[in-house]
């Protein structure tokens, strides 16, 4: 059937192309099925909706993101089937282990999105229900690093650094960045943006600077400094993982394969060598137990080694919010303060302790490096000196106080109403309530965390506070810390917490 | 915040509400997260697309489907968590057993289309990766049938037939309805258009009548015939089934939990109170092997008492098509012909073992049943004649004869090239060739079956006739039969089949 393309915005975030219902039917054609369309010697396959309205009957509707074609080209439309990842994904569904070819034909479709959500779904179920082995996540991983944006680098040793999650304020990327770059190695980090989380490092680090670059700029800044911190979706690294974030989003989905899969391909495309990865475990963490955090870690170095990554992980606590504050300025506060040589100790310690590992990482790899240790490089100043180039070249303030970084000025502290003992800091919920606050969109908005597992509380003592930029936003915060207990005090009647 | 809303067509099936990416960023809301609308003290909740030309900054596009807004409300937005029973679907994913109230959301959720296609995907790959247990299939079949229109019945017996599909030119349900209703009993027999077949029956019955009616219409033509054979899909016996058939149509997911619930929520909200279940078994069936096939027939028995059905399974052999034609008017035609003493022995047979048991139901009910046999009703003509009134009654030309279905008129035989045995006939490729060839939508399109499984054939024989009302089809037909064997002919080599 020959149909006249014209473009149209549906709002969609995927590729699809609209039928009138009276085509569909000659067709034979039902929403979700797909249609093959040919013109000038290019074929194109796409998802079908089909419409009674939005699109007349002779022509064909291609939404944003579909590959470009001219407004008014003739095109011959047939029916097209499944792709036959399709059929390894029914098969994964059940049970089965699929090879490398199997999965490098998943990852091109999602890739090129010829899967509709409903195909998608069952892959990212598929995967949490019956796993994936480690080899397949080997051949996963390699698969996705294939289909990114490759940066590469001269030097032997290249660093980086990722953390697996979970865990409120665990803002040690900037630190470690700066100490290890300062120690004279490369570390081109990239990181993400929040989606769940009240913010990714790469929001934090907007407080300061742009982190939006081209690979070419990377490159610049790289070469400049050593480091940099910037936002890894605007350099396509690992298109894939993006969209099947997208898809565990909704189920909360993350299984084992798939982070290590994600992880890795990211970090290959990147052209790192040397990657500590940073696993936070316990209450509320993505990883519960020591043991999960254990296998997980060995996981990483079995699948670092067939891609020719050296993988070493550090396995941390994960039950308490790390930084004082949550919330893009709060953390961007506490970042400049460690660098300052105050700040929270549990993020000034974390982030010594993973520098040291990829000390000793790049020291086992026989390269020249400072032979200071992390903590006399932060205590001399020469991380903070390093920050504040990184910052320059990234078009940021390199004189930034911490008095320039203000949270929102609608607060609301919240006490303790015994006395006790600290006995939990639910992170899951302080993430929660940063967001309500208006986290990671209003940058100032967020929560302070003032006291920590193990501190003494006497009733009327500030336990936290929140931070909003707008009343609206205060009032929802307010109203969710009210129905849930963030920092938990052990009083004397622990035995029982409430009758109701 | 506050929005204008305006109806919008974007060829989706399900409801969706659109934002424009500045309104959508204020409320801190994503595609498929949702938004609560209030309005006159009505709340709904929509699942969000974002746009950024289609709706314009302060207004809010609702889909078809969308319950009706007037163009124009001002409404109430604020953005809206996920319902609860996508954590139930997230149990069910990770192994656990759900329970009444969990299914039951999860019910109400698909119905009111809450569930974005990602969450409505997870359910139905949690079904099938983990099964539902009988306990769980129980609840969620008796959830179905709740959410579903009702029919209901003075007669203490009405009788019922399900296949459970998968076999080609298995029409037997005109004329086990036309000899059960011919003794006396009621039989309301609502039936499926082909959604990947090529026929279903109620495409089948087209051919001879409308077969779309309102529940007051099919209570009028029961009460003046005993039987019926409509479409169920207009009166919304159990929305949620159509739903989940979609989200597991992709691929092709059908387990055995979720197709007890599927037909027995049907039969409940249809009043039927004894039920033959016809399950074909074998290669290219749905289910493939005895042991499988009495597993499910026990298991629909357990349900079945469970909702206070009486079930009776008949096993029947699934790996032949069962009548000669396949395609909405050549069925038409081998029911007729049945019907007036000819026509396809395994269909004459079939139908006379089905009728017989619903027979027995009702005589062990204690209904006064005629004392004849199925087959001696059929043979006196009484089943032809109650066909001919049903026929009338919907609507039809009671004096139809065969001469008056003429099946499309393109034709192409295929023939023996060796002499031999005729050692298979392939279900799924005898569908899928009927299909190519234009059906169900073109309806005098399909495959006529000339040599069944056992048949000898020798070279040059007719093993089948495709039928095409376009040139278009037939050679997309032929294309499709030239790559497959559709009837195996086992030759003196059949040891090696082919080299290549």
């Amino acid at each position: 059937m020959e149909l006249t393309v014209e473009p149209i915005d549906i709002g969609t975030e995927r590729p699809v192309v609209l039928l009138n219902c009276a085509d569909a039917e000659t067709l034979g054609v039902h929403s979700l099925d797909r249609v093959e369309i040919d013109w000038d010697g290019t074929t194109e396959v796409g998802i079908v909706k089909v419409t009674d309205e939005l699109v007349a009957a002779g022509r064909i509707g291609a939404s944003h993101g579909f590959p470009e074609i001219t407004d008014g080209t003739v095109v011959a439309v047939t029916p097209a089937g499944q792709p036959e990842s399709v059929e390894s994904i029914r098969r994964k569904l059940d049970g089965r282990e699929l090879d490398s070819d199997e999965l490098g034909a998943i990852v091109a479709d999602i890739e090129a999105d010829r899967l509709s959500d409903l195909e998608l779904s069952a892959y990212v179920c598929a995967s949490h229900a019956n796993g994936l082995s480690l080899e397949e996540t080997k051949q996963l991983t390699e698969r996705m690093a294939e289909v990114g944006k490759q940066l590469s680098w001269e030097q032997p040793v290249v660093a980086d650094k990722h953390s697996i999650g979970g865990v409120a304020g665990n803002r040690v990327t900037p630190v470690v960045v700066a100490i290890v770059a300062a120690a004279g190695l490369t570390i081109p980090k990239t990181s993400s943006r929040a989606v769940t989380s009240p913010a990714g490092t790469a929001d934090t680090m907007e407080v300061f600077c742009p982190v939006e670059f081209s690979r070419e700029e990377i490159r610049d800044i790289v070469t400049e400094t050593g480091g940099c911190l910037v936002w890894g979706g605007a350099v396509d690294l690992s298109p894939v993982d993006d969209k099947v974030i997208r898809a565990q989003r909704p189920l909360s989905l993350d299984p084992p394969g798939q982070v290590i899969a994600s992880v890795l391909s990211k970090k290959q495309s990147a052209g790192s060598s040397h990657i500590v990865v940073d696993i936070p475990y316990g209450a509320g963490a993505k990883v519960t137990s020591l043991s999960e955090a254990r296998d997980l870690a060995d996981d990483f170095r079995r699948v670092g080694d067939h891609l020719g990554l050296t993988i070493e992980c550090a396995l941390t606590r994960g039950s308490d919010p790390i930084g004082h504050g949550i919330g893009p300025v709060l953390e961007a506060r506490d970042v400049l303060a460690v660098l300052e040589g105050e700040g929270p100790e549990p993020l000034r310690i974390k982030s010594l302790r993973l520098a040291d590992i990829i000390f000793d990482m790049a020291r086992e790899a026989g390269m020249p490096v400072d032979d200071r240790s992390a903590a006399d490089i932060l205590d001399s100043g020469a991380a903070l000196s390093k920050f504040r180039d990184i910052v320059a070249v990234q078009g940021g303030d390199p004189d930034v106080s911490r008095d320039d970084l203000q949270p929102g000025d609608r607060t609301e502290t919240v006490t303790a109403d015994t006395d006790g003992l600290v006995v939990d800091v639910d992170n899951q919920a302080v993430s929660q309530l940063a967001r309500r606050a208006g986290a990671p969109n209003d940058h100032g908005a967020g929560v302070v965390i003032h006291r920590r597992t193990g501190d003494k509380a006497v009733a009327g003592d500030v336990l936290y506070t929140i931070h909003a930029e707008s009343s609206d936003r205060l009032e929802a915060a307010r109203e969710y810390a009210a129905g849930d207990e963030i920092v938990r005090v052990g009083g004397r009647d622990e035995a029982l917490v409430e009758r109701r």
